[in-house]
């Protein structure tokens, strides 16, 4: 459906009302609810207007296609992410059974289908924009014995000078990444998933986060973080010709396993809220380069007016500050560096020290990380005025293979080919 | 508005459109958007129906009324529970202060208007369903000099058994009760509500919760939660004849002071979701006593038909067993006891053995703990099959004043009368 991301969803297009009606049936056949019950709702739906507030839930994300869901889709309401580990003396085998498994399972649940067994948690609800993401860690591959198909562009990342990082909630073997418009849709998922791995692999680490919910505001807007600015402006558009060359691996790209996929950066970075809420709104503007209440570029017009760096004021002045948030982190200050940034905030209550346990999951999407987040955050990292507010304090790559077709799994090119 | 909890708010109503268009203009007059952008929101909105989509975050619950929000509203599907202690040395004149400023910046909020130095957390978002609810925890009273105000209500709950109750996250001060249908929304409320407490009182604990989001399912329906229970059912519903009496201490009951309240139990429950999901669909029925699916009582008839206790089936064994959850529970079983159960649901990742640190932020609303809560639990402590799933981790009681008018605020009774 829509492949624009960081922004609100559409209001029912055609699509999804199909996918309304679509998703109404399924539910009847997989007997998710009493037939008469499904019955009523796929009638009622075919007559009337669909309900105003159950295109949330009826939307469903495509599991197939070329490249994985959860890249490209709209932010969802809430995300789990998960870093496993495999179990001691799991081989490729047990490796391709399990990613064999989730992506079944994966399946089922984006399209509101219940698997065997099911824990119950999201009857009755739509499959509410459900996307499952699965990605590899370098570590996998020795473990598994496929060290010669492991990517170069999985090179560990190299150390940033204000990296603060916990092993324990760092790096892992396999990823998940879960995202949906209900908290209980994910929840289900998570649990759906974390059940197949039993005795495969182990939670090494598990964060939860959250956008805000379609709807939330009727203006389609890019979303907010924890900061209170607009977040993901400058994103590369999938209507941009060099999109796809930026963030996914080309069909015939190396590994060849790898084609259609991408790599995510994923970096817990708590923001120091009680210091930035200090700051006058004005200060804040010139440590981002843009304006809170719109998103507007200190160097004049609105949100998607493009930055001018070379903007000065009448006092001589930058317009966009030297050490500009913005101004750093842009493809002209790093060689045309770019990624596309898909983040969830998070918030797990207060620290001991009382301050609040808040930020963003930030990820970073990208067909190679040395053309995407490592040169950024290498200057981010020395120059940036924002990066005293912020504390990086775990870090993670994955190599994210490619979407698969019906029979096939996420990860077969890798484990089978 | 809408008095009934548990059920997903209706389709877009004449007044929530009214509320939609009132909210625009408020937006627009508060300055949260740019002039220009506000205009065209609203003058769309009245042009055409309202975006499918925005009901969700236009609807505003109002602030003012006997009783606070919060309590009746349905189900939001963000939470926020703060415990506070006042700042040693803080005396009954600080918390009036504290309860004035708290209560103004709520007003603001939950009609969508930024307060004074904002954080910008929520800019363009509407109200979102947005609720605080303000209580008094049983140290609150010797610490600010009114030991004479302290209601009888109020006296400690008892030990139960099964209790493993954490120190650190039970009973406080002061209490907070933050719910909206938007995550930013609700945070957003919550860092403002804990940024005018600084001096006056410091966090205690603090818990995040969810529900379903409305529209995630187009049915009206009670909320599940994780153990996929349909859960809510048989709670006192605001058109039964007893429901202020169960639920709010009368006009002219005692204290005074608590005229319109209720009291509220708040109850950390962990649920050991592992073995939990080992059961069989069947066992899971028995312990509840009700079919997962859809709620409906093994005694028979759809979710709303009453439970019949005495039925017994053919082989002679009760259709709700001896030890089932809703038989214990019931007010039948306990003198005609009974509460308005409203939680949110919790997940805070993985536990260091393992395990997810997931279950329900339990809150009951009665008018008296010892007719509500206390038998109940006393009851379930002992008898309950589905206790050996629970663990009960953390405990409070606060009392919760009525509502208050326009130009007074939430507690002025108590801190001023
Ligand atoms: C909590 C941490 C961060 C916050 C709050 C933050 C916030 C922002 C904001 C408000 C903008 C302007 C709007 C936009 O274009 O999206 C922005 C732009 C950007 N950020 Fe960040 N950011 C954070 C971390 C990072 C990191 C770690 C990187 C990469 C290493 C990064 C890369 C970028 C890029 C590439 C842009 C677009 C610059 C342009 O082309 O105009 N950000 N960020
Ligand atoms: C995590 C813990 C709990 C879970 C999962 C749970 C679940 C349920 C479920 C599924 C029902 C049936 C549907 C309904 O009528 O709402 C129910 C009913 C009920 N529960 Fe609980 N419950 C929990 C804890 C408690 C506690 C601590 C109390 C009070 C001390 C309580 C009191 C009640 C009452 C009064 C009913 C209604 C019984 C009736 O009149 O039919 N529950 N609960």
């Amino acid at each position: 459906m829509s492949t624009t991301p960081n922004t609100q969803p559409e209001p029912l297009s055609p699509i999804s009302r199909r996918r309304l009606l679509g998703t109404a049936g399924a539910v009847g056949a997989a007997g998710l609810v009493a037939g008469g019950a499904a019955g009523a709702y796929a009638s009622e739906t075919a007559r009337s207007e669909p309900d105003p507030l159950s295109s949330l839930g009826s939307t469903a994300e495509p599991f197939h296609g070329d490249h994985q869901a959860g890249i490209t889709t709209p932010l969802q309401a809430h995300g789990h992410l998960v870093a496993l580990d495999l179990a001691p003396g799991a081989d490729r085998k047990a490796a391709a059974a399990l990613l064999r498994r989730w992506s079944k399972t994966a399946e089922e649940l984006t399209a509101g289908r219940a698997p065997a067994d099911d824990t119950g948690i999201a009857l009755d609800a739509g499959p509410a924009s459900l996307t499952v993401t699965f990605g590899f860690g370098r570590t996998f591959f020795g473990k598994v014995g496929l060290k010669d198909r492991l990517p170069e562009a999985l090179a560990p990342l190299p150390d940033f000078s204000a990296d603060a990082l916990d092993p324990r909630r760092s790096n892992g073997d396999l990823w998940l990444q879960i995202g949906a418009n209900d908290g209980l849709v994910a929840f289900h998922a998570l649990r759906a998933l974390q059940r197949e791995a039993r005795g495969a692999a182990r939670v090494r680490w598990q964060m939860n986060g959250f956008n805000r919910t379609p709807g939330a505001t009727s203006r389609p807007m890019t979303a907010r973080n924890l900061m209170g600015q607009i977040d993901g402006t400058n994103n590369p558009k999938p209507t941009d010709d060099d999109f796809d060359q930026r963030v996914f691996v080309p069909a015939k790209g190396q590994p060849a396993w790898m084609a259609g996929g991408s790599y995510a950066v994923v970096r817990r970075i708590r923001m120091l809220l009680d210091s930035w809420d200090h700051l006058s709104p004005e200060r804040q503007e010139k440590v981002i380069g843009r304006r809170k209440s719109d998103g507007a570029p200190l160097s004049g017009g609105t949100e998607t007016t493009p930055v001018r760096l070379d903007k000065v004021n009448a006092d001589g002045s930058l317009a966009i500050a030297g050490d500009a948030h913005v101004r750093v982190a842009a493809p002209a200050s790093n060689q045309g560096a770019a990624m596309l940034r898909r983040p969830f905030s998070y918030h797990d209550g207060f620290r001991e020290d009382g301050a609040p346990d808040a930020g963003l999951l930030f990820i970073a999407w990208q067909a190679d990380p040395m053309k995407g987040f490592v040169p950024v955050q290498r200057k981010l990292d020395r120059g940036d005025g924002l990066s005293r507010f912020l504390r990086h304090e775990a870090s993670a790559l994955f190599a994210v293979p490619g979407g698969c077709v019906p029979g096939e799994y996420v990860g077969q090119a890798l484990l089978e080919g």
